[in-house]
């Protein structure tokens, strides 16, 4: 606890994954957290789960987060604001210019509110979902504007220290560019894909392998949230998607040419594309934020209990960490096959020692 | 062996992963397997690697495999065709019609040919990664045409059987477009949001999560090999993308009209776009082929070496089987969220186990 940095009070309004998360990671740190939402079974089951207490007449929080939905963030940190004129407000929500406007039409003191966005959150939700090291290691982007200084916000960054999250300085402008491509657009592309699945017959759908599994897993989510996700930050996420469609004409037309007698162009368009493809998925940072890939190994492994454990269990013997690995699906496949991935210098003596002790290594 | 279905040897021409696989396969059966290769140094790798023997003059093939890349497929069935009178000819190309095509307008005796394609591959290829038992439980397409029955056919069955694939029987337009579906077109998607990706700033890119690496992680693969695939698959992947294209311009205009006044029916645009990748996703058979979705815990574990052994040998302990598992990115995180998958049945158990064993599970 001694090396705490928040000092004061904090309210919490809206006790939802991320509310309650940030409740129990400050409140196990020490910190007199207060937790309120608009439904009062949910702020008690926050704190039953133990992410803070409950209001009372004289509470003097000096810093306020709001983590309610997108549509409804700006209104609740006004109505903050007000009520605690010797506060400083924030707010976790997704996306970071509209709530802005929407105070600054309203009139709101914005020297005391400084928007945030933790990149973390879990496709389950609710209090019951939320986890204190939720923020462990992750970027957490402020996201700065004209009438507030870094330096005045300085609570919300402690805060951000406290729950072992990682501050990241940005302009509002430039957080929403950020997130609209690394994850409003990937939403609105792998759902686009996804609802082509509604089209194909069983027999073609049986033909699925892990590519289209991967392209479409986050197609699984919440319409109504990435409705308020998607139409709060509409301006940089349909720039993107307009050049997409762009390249997508481009792919579309080479295809249609490609059985022409001269399909002029049309296979170097379609490599460009591909490459292009090779180019921007290069540039995700790894695990540890370097943009070093990692070396990996494929495992053959019996589909049957244990046999993931006794894998595991060797590379542990053998001192090794697992950067990531990737179990690939093979319906009805007696076998599994174990990609793990290690940082580049540990593979070598891996690959013998499994080599050694009997494991099936693939390529 | 006293199971074995074929009989007579097999020549496979294309000493690659999937020729190489098969040679092996078969081998470990006692098939007596002939391998030919255009490059004479791959033919004595996988030689050296247990995929079978080398020709000798005398060979008498009863079914021939033809392991090339796609565009040369035709041309080297074609020439097994005419070499060996006597024989059944395959292949394992990703693409079927337009191959049959070629064949057909060069005149081959297609009542000795049917194609096929093993769902089943690796990101790495040659003849060094090939495994007796990369094809175990995967699909296998006997894409059907009318100059030939599949009962005429039935060696490449048995062939299949024999390798632990699972027969599946198509019509070469059934099958093109299939894959069009599940495997062609997501890798087009896939490329273009990764190209995408090159415009961003290394903040932006830092702020990536799990989300947009699921969508893009196919964009690392071969342009030159997947330029072969679809211009030769063009017409059907030409039509799911001209589909995903008037599907995004009708995103991309709500996005551009809900900012306005009265954005008409720009909402209801969004939420039914992500509404019909929910229906989409949905559809994707399970591991085992069934539709059930599995039901998953999420696992918070240490970042350090022997931690999944931990947990991989308590599951194991208490006889479950992981179906799936993911291991979440969580830049410089010193801890580790592990999502396993089971049969819904075997859920509520691990959950009380595992928490009794001191785990955190996380919602």
């Amino acid at each position: 606890m001694s090396d705490r940095r928040l000092e004061g009070s904090v309210r919490i309004v809206g006790s939802g994954l991320l509310g309650a998360s940030i409740g129990l990671g400050l409140t196990a740190r020490g910190v007199d957290v207060i937790v309120d939402d608009a439904s009062p079974s949910n702020a008690r089951l926050a704190i039953d789960y133990g992410a803070g207490r409950a209001p009372r007449d004289d509470d003097a929080p000096a810093l306020i987060v709001v983590c309610v939905p997108p549509d409804v963030t700006a209104q609740v940190v006004g109505a903050e604001l007000a009520a605690h004129p010797d506060a400083l407000v924030t707010d976790v929500a997704s996306v970071k210019l509209a709530p802005l406007r929407e105070l600054e039409s309203a009139g709101a003191d914005l020297s005391r509110y400084l928007g945030t966005h933790p990149m973390a959150g879990r496709e389950i939700g609710g209090p019951a979902a939320a986890r204190a090291d939720l923020f462990l290691g992750r970027p957490w982007v402020l996201a700065g504007h004209d009438a507030i200084s870094y330096r005045r916000a300085a609570a919300i960054e402690d805060m951000i220290l406290d729950l072992g999250a990682v501050p990241v300085e940005m302009t509002v402008a430039q957080h929403d560019a950020s997130v609209a491509l690394v994850s409003h657009a990937p939403q609105v592309v792998s759902s686009l894909l996804a609802a082509r699945l509604t089209d194909g017959d069983n027999a073609a759908l049986a033909l699925a392998g892990q590519g289209v599994r991967d392209v479409t897993r986050v197609a699984g989510s919440d319409p109504g949230l990435w409705l308020q996700i998607l139409s709060a930050n509409a301006v940089p996420v349909a720039a993107i998607l307009r050049a997409l469609r762009d390249d997508l004409d481009v792919v579309v037309d080479a295809l249609e040419r490609i059985g022409d007698e001269r399909p002029d162009g049309a296979r170097r368009a379609i490599v460009d594309a591909l490459a292009a493809g090779n180019a921007g998925v290069a540039r995700l940072p790894g695990k540890h934020g370097k943009d070093a890939r990692y070396a990996s190994l494929v495992v053959l492994i019996d589909d049957r209990p244990g046999q993931l454990a006794r894998l595991f269990a060797e590379i542990g013997d053998l001192g090794v960490n697992l950067e990531d690995l990737r179990l690939e699906h093979s319906p009805g496949a007696p076998i599994g096959i174990v990609e793990v991935s290690v940082l580049p210098e540990a593979v070598a003596a891996l690959e013998r020692d499994l080599i050694e002790r009997g494991w099936r290594i693939a390529g």
